[in-house]
């Protein structure tokens, strides 16, 4: 029998919370998703103002630093052309998004969820990633 | 010009504020979401212990209540074999959810979003979903 | 942090091993798949001579029987016309499976895992899938 | 009339055997897949810990390889932007993968199936492939 730890509610909250914070500090409106260890979406939030197609993304860019337990920014390297994984992008019926702002929820060295932002830049959405682990 | 209301942040919070201490008092573990006036996905929570399969079916119920106005327990009725909209749970890309726990969030009688409750059987579902409307 | 028992590939080996024992003490060539508790894939195994399309069928009945803790047959009289899931089957992009053949593997009251199994009858593959949590 | 070899669930099983053994020789926790000469499922195993967004990846690994008879890390190199196959990724539904890891099983030189490895490095996935030959 595997033991798997996961993301609550109320921890998945806090993280949209301090990634929503954050947010608002750098004015980057954003869509800000939590997923379980099963990579299933735990919560949503869509700050007022943020991109509709950005939704999907979120969503998408937690289901993908889940799914391969590492940071969607370290993906897009890898994934680029003439790099090891390029082509990861056609996986897992398209959800596999490649590029920053979707990172791994570690207690100790096991991943027990993910988040993923998109509304920004690039190196906003990594921002506001990065601020939503500090709630945790 | 048009002009459209749709609900913000804050305002599906308290929505799914409302449905989540329904949800509890009846103890029906539920995924709840809220779209905006676009059908476009504006927050989701999903209680501990809910049903993984009901995270689509909630924010399909908040879309299909959304996408003709109406509470998916009357088109229930309208799709089933033999009734005039049979056949319209293929139309939306499979989205549409003919079955209680989706209702349209009105101010006076403009449509401003929508709610979706799946977790329960239909009467849970549908207990909480009009308990979600009095958070608005 | 919520804590969550998973079947680990060895345990799906043995689930899947009873269920295949059971398949050709009846005669009926299977697909047996095994899900973890976040509804992923752990182990399949198609036997010689099973339908080809039952892999897909196998796999999802497996993925169905966790997204909502149940077996599959029991989902099929609430999926009917008239009854109050009918158009379930539309959810979670067309994965749902509304016959017999897939149940929830439990530990205690907690669901680790689920398997699926297609290839017979609903009634062989019923037998098959209550043979498989034997194993277990 | 054409005559068909394929592997069966037996050889498919010692070909994932081999696999497992030379991944946890090289600690490399691995999907591993097998597919018949008509490219579909016989038999896949994820090993305890592998990566969730690996299922997918290692199926159509196998897939791809037995789709064109080739080891998908040379259809890599065809694939890259200005390759005589660039978007051939986007064919065959999103199921071609283009890197190291998928190889077809061959008796003499008639293609019996295929086999499809991912939860590693691309060097990682191309050593435990080969190992899993060995197996059949």
């Amino acid at each position: 029998m595997l033991q798997q730890q996961s993301v609550s509610l109320d921890e998945a909250r806090r993280i949209i919370d301090a990634a929503e914070a954050k947010a608002r500090e750098i004015g980057s409106a954003s869509n800000i998703a939590v997923v379980d260890a099963g990579g299933n979406l735990v919560a949503h939030v869509r700050m007022d103002g943020a991109w509709i197609g950005s939704i999907d993304i979120a969503i998408n860019k937690a289901f993908t630093a889940r799914m391969f337990d590492t940071a969607t920014k370290d993906l897009a390297a890898m994934a680029q052309p003439g790099a090891p994984f390029y082509g990861i992008q056609q996986s897992n019926h398209g959800r596999i998004m490649v590029f920053a702002g979707g990172m791994p929820v570690l207690r100790g060295n096991q991943v027990v969820g993910a988040v993923g932002v998109s509304g920004g830049t690039g190196e906003q959405d990594q921002t506001v990633v990065e601020a939503a682990l500090t709630g945790f």
